[in-house]
């Protein structure tokens, strides 16, 4: 901290990436990568680029990309927002729609960049607990009017909420955005992009990074009535105008191309998941019902951090939480079989030790 | 604009970037790109980048291309910030360090964008007037303390303050930032980066867009005082954590290690500069002393509109401001000298129809 940062920041807790350690190769399961390569035309479209649009700004508004995207999911370019990440649509939105006399409600265990954001911007914020299951409460979210950020699949816990819950907290919340993020949607759960036909207070955002191996492209996306779109525009116009690479545009452009490939590596996934879910519970370890590309588990007699010490020994990255409620789950993410495969063997090792 | 939209944005008046018409092609001198393509090495780099990469996230440190500005600018790693493009430092700079008790100068002839992101974040921010000759003027900003950026050389006037008036401002401004920003310091201006040494609150913001022929790549980096760079990745990993794209990271590498090739530009682009100055002057228009990749005229009996519309219409995109001071004056980013004779000869007609 240096002695002019801002009072209001003196003490502040930046978010935590996952850990992208560089000492040696690891079987990566800790920020929920595909374990797959990008589409075969988006490596093509890349090889075909022609290098000199890079001198020039890239299309801020991404026209090309925001038509191609608007068509899977059946709606207009108007209803399509591009972001550098969807990082950025959380952190845009959270500073277009919590008025100070409002009040912004997520779930205490869920995607800890959300409390880092509303605190960042000053935003009055409540967590509401999950039940002890761990799914979210919908009732919760239904019981005074706020702004709502609900993760479906919610992490690390991979829980999905159906569409008639989201429409309840949508109908309850109704002069209030209630944002749907969508980061693991494609891994089972079911999309709320049909909401927004009903409901103009439903904002859904998604993303390329996971379902469509594009991490490092920086792409994601938010779909909602075109009047909370333009608010977001406002938004990236006034903090980040050209937020999207040219580079990104043209390939995620291949990527929606491409559709089917990803589509497949997502079931490839689900069936893995499936598989190591039987494994680790034949090995004594609760598991919850997942929809997203990782797992939430945990294994008795030990702490999350054991799980995660002793396989990072191993040669496996995990995550776990030093967190009251989840202190002895790990959040795994699915990777090929054959890594879960050795994941798997390497627990039971542990298990048995 | 939504009905969920925050009342303080209510009236909001987001940046406009410079046009980017799709109609029909233009001799583009506008936004102040390079008119000479990346560097071969740049190229290559792509051509050989392993696709596979993408489906990982960047490394949100940078290491590896921070260490290699550091080593061009002679600082340290620790003093080195990456961005997505520089408007993302001067985002984020604006919201770390600007308390609610002070104030933010900048000059109110200059890039529009810097009023906006003040007013989005709610920062106490006024315009200092630049002096009759149109230059920054220094003693307006030494006069009490306040947080400052001085856009050097400044736009859309293209004039440059030497070191001295930098250091005159840090000094009189000790206990606040002076953000310096050198989106165009390679065409002939002098970099306050050896500045960082004696002053621990100088922030010096460049970007790969311009000088560097990568406006589509999305590059920024700010050089400064450990702590200060501390600051603003506090910013960065509670608002976008992942800002710079993978394939950015490799890209700028590259362009690095071809230093001598963009350095080679600047000074064509500067030479261009030159000839197209006394073209104009020889013409009857008045044009400021430039140390940017652009100038800034005025022709007798055309407000800077006229001029901007008969250059449309013929082809060639510049541009203007309706606004008090500067509503006679356009500005012409230096394209390659074939464009720039055509640009003169195509106002030479303009002014003598």
């Amino acid at each position: 901290m240096s002695r002019f940062l801002r009072k209001r920041y003196q003490d502040f807790e930046a978010y935590t990436p996952g850990e992208q350690p560089q000492d040696r190769e690891y079987i990566k399961l800790n920020t929920n990568e595909s374990p797959y390569p990008p589409a075969p035309g988006v490596v093509k479209a890349l090889k075909e680029t022609d290098m000199e649009r890079l001198r020039l700004y890239p299309d801020p508004t991404g026209h090309r990309l925001k038509t191609k995207i608007a068509k899977l999911y059946g709606v207009n370019e108007e209803n399509v927002f591009l972001s550098n990440g969807s990082d950025e649509i959380l952190n845009f939105a959270f500073l277009a729609f919590t008025d100070d006399d409002e009040t912004l409600l997520f779930p205490d265990i869920t995607y800890s960049f959300y409390k880092v954001i509303a605190a960042l911007h000053g935003i009055n914020y409540r967590e509401v607990p999950l039940a002890d299951d761990m799914t979210i409460d919908v009732d919760a979210f239904c019981a005074e009017p706020a702004n709502v950020v609900i993760p479906n699949p919610n992490a690390p816990t991979g829980l999905a909420l159906g569409l008639d819950d989201i429409a309840k907290i949508a109908k309850a919340n109704t002069d209030r955005i209630v944002l749907v993020d969508e980061a693991y949607v494609d891994f089972g759960a079911e999309t709320s992009v049909p909401l927004i036909k009903e409901f103009d207070n439903v904002l859904v955002s998604q993303t390329f990074s996971k379902s469509r191996s594009f991490a490092g492209g920086r792409l994601g996306f938010a779909i909602g009535n075109a009047s909370v779109i333009r608010d977001l525009e406002m938004i990236q116009y006034s903090t980040n105008p050209y937020n999207v690479n040219a580079l990104s545009l043209i390939l995620a452009e291949a990527a929606i191309d491409e559709n089917g490939y990803y589509a497949a590596n997502c079931k490839k996934i689900e069936a893995t998941r499936e598989q190591t879910e039987k494994a680790l519970s034949a090995l004594g370890a609760t598991v919850l019902p997942s929809k997203a590309n990782f797992i939430f588990a945990k294994v008795p007699g030990f702490a999350g951090e054991d799980i995660y010490r002793e396989l990072k020994q191993r040669g496996i990255l995990v995550r776990h939480w030093n967190q009251p409620r989840i202190a002895d789950w790990v959040r795994i993410t699915i990777g090929t079989p054959e890594q879960m495969d050795t994941l798997v063997a390497t627990l039971k090792e542990i298990v048995e030790k």
